[in-house]
Parts: structure tokens; C-alpha cells; sequence
């Protein structure tokens, strides 16, 4: 099988560090056991060679071979096809996921990251607070009633909701003991503590060079 | 082979209708020529029985079979793998199509619904705006060198783009000839003029059934 490979940036700045997207596909690439390695691409120019490969701009990509995609939750079902550690083969178990990680990007961060957005930058009101609410309610019931979200086990549909999830902020926004608790559950997996320190040694590493 | 069940509202207002998203899934159906019924749940009482379904009192979801899914993104790539229509075969040609059915949820629709919801609830400020035309901009720029997104060829991602493209009130934000052109050649092809009108129909009677 070819190596994966991941790519990011060359460097961030600190606020972003520990939640740049590359980490999803690094904390995949891990539960799964799947040989990778990372590549990089400048933060500071992005230009045309960049847009060809990501058109917002944006990392990560993902190279599997002479295959190459875009979307961090692209890349999360690509490698997901390759091991039952992420997706179960059952077709039932394989939908459940699949909804899952498709409501992680489309239910709750399609809200989260632009309330965090308006937040961040400042706007007068947010309107989208109350919208954002009523999705981190729904959550909170559903992780009060499960452990995990398909197949009643680990999926990259946890690996995914538990990256939405765990933005600081977001977590500072109401009390959610629930969604909490099954933050901690994630991110306590041996997985994502590699990954994590991974990309921060990653950004660390570039600190040191740019000096 | 089982047939396909779409899930929809008994009824909607006039306002979303042409836009409640069971129109995603027939569309897929319809491309694919699959066989499949629409069976409806109650728009105006959305209680336990609802939320087992879709936990947060959306529709459409699908059964096919004793499969049950939820989020229309996760419908249509379900459905895609039962047809090269919608999703081809080869692994360069499947990736591309997933990437750009992902970056339709989560980069575009991302900005485009909350900026919307902004819009329509009368926030003073919209903050997302200069986000949004960024999105714009770029989907307009890729529009404008190809006619399809993935492939060469209409997969569910032109599908899935096209119809989080074609609300009103974003076609009225700025001046975006190709992704026009694009939206009344997506919006034209007999599949979706069939599911279009299904839905209108499906809602008319309604209105019939009520009065």
C-alpha cells in the first residue's frame, strides 16, 4: 500500500497549534495503524499552487498515491474505507457512521464555527447563539444516553464530533457534562495524545527554525 | 433490491418549499433511476418518535431496508454507491467526488446557511459576509475553468453544490456569472425538474388535505 501523506503548514502561529485540521487525518492515521508521514506547504504564501491543491486555501490535503483530496472530513472517510477501526464493514454499521461523521461537519459545526467566527472577531451580537444551543443541547441528551455515536463503539465519527467538540471556547459556553465527559473519553485515547503532541512538536520544531 | 424510502414533512409553509432538503435525495433517485417512495413525518409535532430518527427535528432521512440514516449529505453519498451516475467507480474519480460533496457541506454550506440565517432573522450585523463572499469568490473562479467538480462529468457532488448554490438569497448577493450558469445547468437537467415538481406537489397536497 502507498504511504499516506498529510499535509499542513509549515508553520502557525500559537492559537491555532494542537487544532489545525491535519491533526483529524494524523489521529485517523494512528487509531488505524496506517503507515503516513507529513508534508508541508507555506502558511505564509499561499499561492496558485496552493489553490490548485486546496481552492480555500486551507490545509490539510491528503496524497494516497497517485490520489490526492481535499476536506479534512474527505480525507477522514477516504482513510476511514481502510480499516475497520475507524468504520464498521456492516452496511448498518457503516451508515450509522457515515451519518455521524456527516452530521459532525454539516449538524454541528456548520453552526459551531461560525458562531466561534462572530465570536472571535468581535461582531456586536451573535446571532447564531441561540441556534447553537439548541445543537449542543441535543448532543448533551444523546451523549447522556451513548457512549459512542454509531455501531456502540469507537468510529471516526467520535474521532471527528469529539475534534468539533473540543474547541475551548465552545466547551466554555454552557455546561454540558455529558459532551464532557465524552470529550475526555476521545481525547484520552492513546491516538489522538500522539497526534496532538505530534502536530505541536510539528509547529515547535518550525518556531525554532524561523529564529 | 429494496426500495428506497425518503423521508419528508406532511407539510411545510410556503416559504421552504423548493428547498426542503428530501429534494437532495429524490434528485439522487431520480438520477440514478432508482426505484423509491416518499412517506412523510409530522412537520408540526416533533416529539421522541422524531428525534430518535433525527436528533434534531430535521428532515429528510432515508430507509433502505433496515437501514435508517439521517443528514442529507450522508443520504446521498449512500445512495451514490449504488450507482456510477452519481459516483464513479474508479478510486481517483470516487475521491474527487467525495472531496467536492465534503467541501459543499462543510466549505460553502459551512458560511452560506448561517450567513442566510443571519440574513432572514434580521441580525444587525452580518459578520459572515466577508467570509461568504471569500467562499463566493472562489467557487466562481473554479466555475469559470470547469463545468463540472469532479471527474469531468455530473457527479452528487455537482448535485449536492448546485442546490446548496441555487437559494435565492445568495444568488442575489453578488455578481457570480459562472456559478449562474452553472446553477441553471445543474437546475435544468430532467432529474431534478421531476424531483422539483414532486415536491411541490407533495406540498400543494397538503395544503389540499388541511383545508
Amino acid at each position: 500500500m502507498a504511504q499516506l501523506i498529510v499535509w499542513t503548514y509549515d508553520w502557525v502561529p500559537e492559537g491555532p497549534r494542537g487544532f489545525v485540521r491535519d491533526l483529524r487525518l494524523r489521529w485517523a492515521c494512528e487509531e488505524a495503524g496506517l503507515d503516513y508521514a507529513v508534508r508541508t506547504v507555506p502558511f505564509d504564501d499561499r499561492g496558485p499552487e496552493h489553490l490548485a491543491r486546496q481552492p480555500f486555501g486551507q490545509v490539510p490535503f491528503l496524497s494516497d498515491g497517485d490520489i490526492d483530496l481535499f476536506e479534512s472530513g474527505a480525507g477522514l472517510l477516504h482513510i476511514a474505507r481502510k480499516s475497520e477501526t475507524l468504520m464498521p464493514r456492516d452496511p448498518a454499521g457503516e451508515a450509522q457512521t457515515l451519518q455521524w461523521t456527516i452530521a459532525a461537519l454539516n449538524s454541528i459545526e456548520m453552526v459551531s464555527v461560525p458562531w466561534w467566527f462572530l465570536e472571535v472577531t468581535g461582531a456586536k451580537e451573535n446571532g447564531l447563539t441561540g441556534w447553537l444551543t439548541s445543537r449542543l443541547d441535543r448532543m448533551e441528551s444523546i451523549l447522556n444516553k451513548q457512549d459512542w455515536l454509531a455501531a456502540g463503539r469507537f468510529t471516526v465519527a467520535d474521532l471527528l464530533m469529539a475534534d468539533v467538540l473540543r474547541v475551548e471556547r465552545l466547551r466554555a459556553f454552557g455546561h454540558y457534562p455529558a459532551t464532557e465527559a465524552y470529550i475526555a473519553r476521545q481525547t484520552g485515547r492513546p491516538a489522538f495524545r500522539k497526534a496532538h503532541a505530534d502536530q505541536m512538536a510539528h509547529f515547535a520544531a518550525a518556531d525554532a527554525a524561523r529564529a
